[in-house]
């Protein structure tokens, strides 16, 4: 089969193996969306080698429970061990042993097809297009922020980052009702925020600390209450520790491995909290983007085949890029 | 007066003037604490000049609140404006213009006299030493943990740092019957956290990380629910993001100004919670003090005066220090 693969380089293969693995089910993808993870991989920062790609819709192939074969899915992309004490806790996303589709110990959605267990795969609504659906894994990632930290309309929220996750924190929270600020660099990224409901500034790219700042104290009257991190910058968590409250909270979403210098002091005498956040669960996002709730069409950048992988990871990889599709089946 | 002061260089004067502010309340000082903070202002890094010292135990001289006038006190050292957002949520030490005893726009305890809001003192009662009452500040921000993050008898504690500051934490919360492990550079100090309680375990100071957490994995058969750094080191929080466990949560205490280097994806995957936690209530301090519930005598290095204030910081100092009392009036 095809697939898009790393192993050092990026390289489309023809002749891939099939994934198949014991008591598993055989998905056919039908479409798949790059994330900046996927970019991070091919960086080199990861460390994983194989078929890149996690956020997909597909259709069973063949499965082990066969009223799913022939189903319109998505997929939970952490596969656990299945006996552990985090998986006994329902939990298989913090498994220590656990494979992740595309990204560890487990090839993913860049290819013809993919293997996940039965237990990680949800039907999806007639309703839900197969390009919204794409959308699912990304847009659950940013809801689980509201599994995390409590967010109503009293509260004062900044959004650091106006890339792909960024955009769709800001769908992710709008609902809420709260005050929101998107920081970013790029002023059509920031637009597509406004759009969505979030009061938006440009911070300078090449200076961003100190004049982030200083528009932010004249901006706002109140620092903010929650701060997110999603800029995918080692600079965006120094940036937001200077504008938290004291007791607010920052969630950090990026998941960039370059090392990021911080004053660990200012985080004790204001008494922040700091929360990673990472996958979260699916069904809340499926109903969401079945409804029409929250649109993600603005967000494609381009359709693209498989066999244009390599050019869909340059395309990806632009400043100026949103999500990247590819079209698959 | 006499006073210890650090204006780029530490010094007693005989002659300081009197700490006299408006509407505020005189005390006597009987004896104060020398912190860890005060070893880094020494330093520079707090950019604070004036009197040190706010760990005090004192009697008051003169009030405007004549039923003080007498009473032996101990103090809340953060004195907000009273007129701005965090001071009307009764959070002054949070407040943005607040002053803070010996740290921060007001001079300290390492003197004859101190001067602080009546509002701030709290008579202590008479089966409270001197000496014990000196505690009370610092065992309140230990203290101020439990405030923060929920620890009982099911929870896996470690505490990073064997020092003044994490003994203090050892005691705090040993009460709550969770487990708890201590890791330290220094067998003297460990022995101190197990007569406290807790188990414990020696690191190599070389190479702490590695070593650490090599030992920490025979160990431990289940990571850290909770990991509190109190080492004052920069190698706390790297080593206490690689034992606690996924969704644990991290308790950040030490005030030190170096930068620290972290990588933020490993907070995101494993989605740790990590809280800085500074002051605390002194209330519960003294009735735990006052019963003896938590004794401190044996963390007491050694009792100097104000005159010989330049020596009991160089002893304080000392890696082998515990807390060095100077005993003022």
């Amino acid at each position: 089969m095809k697939a898009l693969r790393f192993d050092g380089e990026l390289r489309v293969m023809r002749d891939a193996p099939m994934p198949r693995r014991a008591n598993e089910t055989l998905v056919q993808v039908i479409s798949a969306g790059i994330c900046n993870t996927d970019l991070e991989i091919v960086k080199g920062y990861a460390g994983f080698h194989g078929t890149l790609g996690h956020e997909f819709v597909g259709r069973v192939a063949e499965s082990p429970e066969a009223s799913l074969v022939g189903r319109r899915v998505v997929g939970e992309i952490n596969a656990g061990c299945g006996d552990c004490s985090r998986c006994r806790a329902m939990d298989a996303r913090h498994c220590p042993d656990r494979t992740v589709l595309g990204i560890k110990g487990r090839d993913g959605a860049f290819a013809e097809y993919l293997s996940l267990p039965a237990r990680n795969l949800i039907e999806i609504p007639a309703e839900l297009s197969d390009e919204a659906a794409v959308f699912v894994e990304p847009l659950a990632a940013a809801l689980q922020i509201l599994d995390q930290v409590s967010i109503d309309s009293s509260t004062n929220v900044a959004v650091i980052g106006d890339g792909k996750l960024a955009q769709l924190v800001v769908r992710a929270i709008a609902h809420t009702g709260c005050r929101m600020l998107v920081v970013g660099k790029h002023s059509s990224k920031l637009d597509l925020a406004t759009r969505a409901g979030a009061r938006s500034l440009l911070v300078d790219s090449e200076h961003e600390k100190p004049s982030a700042k200083g528009s932010l104290n004249s901006w706002e009257s109140e620092p903010f209450d929650v701060v997110i991190e999603a800029s995918g910058s080692a600079t965006g968590l120094p940036l937001a520790i200077s504008i938290v409250r004291p007791r607010g909270t920052i969630v950090l979403k990026s998941t960039h491995h370059r090392l990021t210098e911080i004053q660990m002091s200012a985080i004790v005498v204001n008494e922040i909290t700091i929360v990673g956040s990472r996958c979260g669960r699916l069904r809340p996002a499926i109903g969401l983007l079945a409804t029409g709730d929250i649109d993600v069409t603005e967000l494609i950048t381009a359709r693209l085949t498989l066999e244009d992988g390599i050019a869909a990871f340059d395309r990806a990889a632009d400043a100026s890029a949103m999500k990247v599709i590819l079209n698959v089946a």
